[in-house]
């Protein structure tokens, strides 16, 4: 049951076999996170992928001054961690922390590199995670260079409806790179346009 | 001799016989275009990955009110494309221009799907260049939350010494999100507290 999720998730893009099911998920190690432990460090090596069976959690980067700026969110059936420390193994950029009571399964470097042996459609399987990953990146990246503040934050609602009801704003406007008060004020001037369009 | 450069592109992430070498070569395209030619537009689906044999390109995005932004440089031993466009099979949202007369190679998809067939290695040959791909962009994402422009300039200019010597100013402008104007602001100021710091 408590890789019911997982399959499934893998099963979205290539299909295996019960014997094959087994040796994956039999690389996988369980772990239960408190609301705001942490599953990573900067400036640890991140050693695992996580994916999340039940919770929600942000990966963030702390500036020079500071300041947080959150890079990812993920809920259930979404993957996190801290890619480029996971691949590179160097020190990573970024903490992961669980914003609510969070159980993941954690696949290490080790085990992803002799799961591609023993199963190499898994390489399909993460090949398509990062495409997707990295197609979202690109997106982002478009919106940032080119969309106001107030565009962004229509666009992340729009795209991620559930996190939009399950995030402190907080978490948000650190995500869309503004502040938690121009947040607010966006947030007020788009109930107030919408309030126009309604009469 | 036109595919040594895209086979130790290759050869530094797997090993392929010569046998291999002959059927990947085999499907590529190989295209010349003139400097502002374009490889693929934004509402037509890309069907190309290009690899840069010779020259230089960009892909850049263009916004509601006309306004050009830069995704990507590539020059030789680089790979660009709509990325999003070619794996989803979607109308892209990007233009592909040649900055130089380049001469490119071009893989399509079907091509690709037939390779990961025949040549199963070449699913990781492609995770490996997503995985790079993805910590790029990761990276950026971070710079663009937390940085200053200035310090995403001098970030960029560290990163990529060759684009900087190669590039308009205007295009590395538009990568950064930032006017022409307030690069060659941040410039001055750049210069000006170097030679202060030579006093």
């Amino acid at each position: 049951m408590e890789f019911n999720l997982i399959l499934q998730n893998l099963q979205r893009h290539i299909e295996l076999t019960d014997e094959e099911k087994e040796i994956f998920c039999s690389s996988l190690r369980s772990k239960k996170v408190k609301r705001h432990q942490f599953l990573g460090e900067a400036g640890e090596i991140s050693r695992y992928q996580n994916f999340v069976n039940k919770g929600c959690l942000r990966s963030y980067y702390v500036d020079e001054n500071g300041f947080e700026h959150n890079v990812q969110f993920a809920i259930e059936d979404w993957w996190i961690g801290d890619m480029a420390s996971f691949l590179t193994k160097k020190p990573g950029s970024l903490f992961i922390e669980a914003l609510e009571d969070s159980d993941v399964l954690q696949l290490d470097y080790p085990s992803m590199e002799e799961l591609y042996v023993k199963i190499p459609k898994l390489e399909r399987f993460f090949r398509i995670l990062l495409q997707n990953a990295f197609i979202t990146f690109e997106q982002r990246i478009i919106s940032t260079i080119s969309r106001s503040a107030e565009e962004r934050y229509l666009e992340f609602i729009n795209k991620y409806p559930l996190f939009e009801q399950r995030l402190p704003q907080i978490h948000i406007a650190s995500y869309l790179g503004i502040t938690p008060e121009f947040l607010s004020k966006i947030r007020k001037k788009i109930l107030v346009d919408s309030s126009k369009t309604l009469k």
